[in-house]
């Protein structure tokens, strides 16, 4: 290849450029143990396209700000919550996700950058703020969604079993002590019931020896006071490089 | 809040809002089980910012094309490859990662949606095509690059690492049938030698179920001939959902 034809096809591809909106959407998971329900919040549309619609929260990216800082702000507008998972999750950016793309010309794209987050149920207030249109969806109840919204869902919902398989993000939003029954119907109410027995659960999460025996005792619930364990940040640094699955 | 202070705060919004130009980088990594070796492919950027720099090959996204698309572009102007593993690894956004972002406010800002890219060695004919500053670089021995691309170099490598632990891509870029000698070695040159002994990787890799016996024999290499294996795509379909390791 010539130095001409190298500086041709470069300028050619110049013209031929996209220019972007980024757009931020988070796919907020809220577990409620006590109903044993995955929760996923949603937002009614109030501009077009898809006004009327619901649709994942989400907010264009400003000037200065990133990414990461408009997912929190994204959060920040439409909940409070003690502990939070959050991380991103897919950048979706075909040419055909948004109709406003095809009317200008695929001149003007909009991507959406997803983050999935998860909360606990119980520990989360919704800041609704006077405003209509947001509330928990059973994630298996989902209604039609605005975009590829319903597509960008399904995606979280992989990677969210998928984390909990692998990760320990389920003690990024327990409290500070909790029983194993707690992390058990944690897990429980993302994998469904049958995901696994409680004594092969247990005796496979407490071998990882990442959990620390408070010596304490919890008093709910009925039957026996349960131990409370702490999730023992120490131990897990010195073994996060080596796989562990946790199911 | 009163409906007037929300069109309020949704017309500043508009005014701080980012344009972005979007580019796909991809961390090709190439696996040499011959030598032992783990390479990045690095190209040495011909305009500014950081001209003469090394960085990892990228391109713009163009108009009605899918980042996808523009991933796999870059891949085939750069290389020739028989079995490919390709996927999304992150987009990373900050307003600080591009010199061209402060000099223009952060109106205009320059997204990178990374992709990485898996290929063997063997199998892979670099298209250097009379365009100079090319090359494959070892993993551990990367130049220093432009923009925020040794931060996705590692990141990419983390991705890399976890894929091959918990997930079948080593079996995407592996020839058709294969000895678990080359699995093993392939692993090896990714994960370091001692990632693992021969005998404990070989029975917890037959336990899985997803390796079918040919009934060949390989006749390549010194001492006596090696069965050779497939993958079996059927049965590894079935437990998909269930959580694995490999290593």
């Amino acid at each position: 290849m010539q130095g001409s034809r190298v500086m041709g096809s470069i300028s050619e591809e110049r013209n031929s450029l996209a220019e972007f909106r980024v757009g931020v959407d988070a796919v907020i998971f809220s577990i409620d143990t006590e109903q044993n329900r995955l929760l996923v919040l949603l937002v009614r549309r109030r501009e077009e396209p898809f006004r009327g619609c619901w649709a994942l929260p989400g907010t264009l990216v400003r000037r200065a700000e990133s990414l990461e800082a408009a997912a929190y702000r994204i959060l920040a507008e439409k909940i409070r919550v003690e502990n939070l998972y959050l991380e991103q999750l897919y950048t979706f950016g075909g040419p055909e996700r948004d109709p406003r793309e095809a009317a200008e010309g695929y001149g003007v794209r909009y991507l959406s950058v997803s983050y999935f987050a998860l909360v606990r149920f119980q520990d989360t207030q919704l800041l609704a703020d006077g405003v209509e249109g947001i509330a928990w969806y059973p994630a298996d109840q989902i209604p039609p969604l605005a975009f590829d919204h319903e597509e960008i869902c399904r995606y979280a919902r992989r990677r969210l079993c998928a984390k909990l398989e692998y990760s320990p993000i389920a003690f990024d939003i327990l409290p500070s002590t909790f029983t194993l029954g707690e992390v058990y119907q944690l897990y429980g109410t993302v994998l469904g019931e049958n995901f696994s027995d409680y004594s092969n659960f247990r005796a496979r999460l407490l071998k990882l020896g990442i959990l620390r025996d408070t010596g304490q005792k919890s008093t709910q619930g009925a039957g026996r006071p349960a131990t409370l364990y702490c999730f023992d940040a120490a131990a897990f640094e010195k073994i996060r490089h080596k796989p562990m699955v946790f199911v």
